[in-house]
């Protein structure tokens, strides 16, 4: 029998990145969390296919909140500007806890196989983004530009966001890193 | 006692290259390919690390021309042409091996861990290239930026490139892609 382990995910989750933090991502095991947790390494595996994905278990979220402010965007509204609210939407959902996100980028930077991962959830959310486009009738090779140069424009504004000390506004750092974007490819 | 081998990388590499498209990349051994070139699996660690090593080992080269041509370009050059010279200069680099490059991306295309590497190969340039043009006295986050968005500009060409079936040249269509992501991102 199957006991209720009520909110058993976020148990995991906080447990994880205590481990993680005092002990290093690479020497914690699953088993190690679990017990942590007072749960079972099978409901870890009930919840997250591996030790990387409690890292990233928000990635799946923070796309279709990408790909849905995207396609729901007014007709009217430009291919890049449909784009930059979408990270401006995600900057909003990044913001409600910022303090998870300094924490876990310290943890994804000190380690290659987590910032392998996190590359290519990455290249997933530009594909997304693209594919989004496309679904507005934006034709390539524009779709797959926009999609890339949105997710160079997210990577680097959120490395600053997490790399300054004062509160500071990540949706407001994306729409600067559009506009230095902007100005750095203009017409000489 | 080491025999004198002429050429054993380059018969490593046509060795690789035909086994990995015969049987796949994953199916294929070291053993295999050094048995294939006529020499022994030593050899082989002698120039390449691992077997995914040998669709990158020109990542090295690639790297230095983009960083060179970027350090070198004019002091009155913008920094987003210095950049763009550099990846014609890649794109010259590439258009004189053309069969190979299409191969090599049908390769990489059919696996995700070597497609994991190439986005860490790529995340690599994209960060020599910031760091070439903060050489120049380009400040951050300009220079971060435009490593990302140069890498962008590079992948969404290449990936064209190797699908066109016609013998197109890549420099003028990293040309092409920096102008469509200065068109994306203008002001409306």
């Amino acid at each position: 029998m199957v006991r209720w382990e009520p909110d058993s995910r976020s148990r995991l989750l906080q447990a994880a990145m205590v481990l993680y933090g005092e002990q290093g991502f690479d020497r914690t095991t699953v088993a190690e969390i679990a017990e942590r947790a007072g749960l079972t390494e099978r409901t870890f595996f009930r919840h997250f296919t591996d030790k990387r994905e409690v890292l990233f278990y928000g990635a799946q979220a923070l796309q279709d909140l990408l790909v849905t402010t995207v396609v729901n965007a007014p007709a009217s509204t430009t291919p890049i500007e449909a784009v930059t609210r979408a990270l401006e939407a995600a900057g909003e959902m990044f913001g409600a806890r910022r303090e998870f996100s300094v924490q876990r980028q310290r943890i994804i930077d000190d380690s290659s196989e987590l910032r392998e991962r996190e590359l290519i959830k990455l290249a997933t959310l530009a594909t997304a983004l693209a594919d989004a486009l496309r679904q507005r009738g934006v034709t390539d090779p524009t779709a797959g530009l926009i999609g890339e140069v949105a997710i160079a424009i997210f990577k680097n504004a959120f490395e600053r966001w997490v790399s300054t000390s004062e509160a500071s506004d990540l949706g407001h750092m994306v729409r600067e890193a559009l506009e230095q974007v902007r100005d750095a490819t203009a017409a000489p």
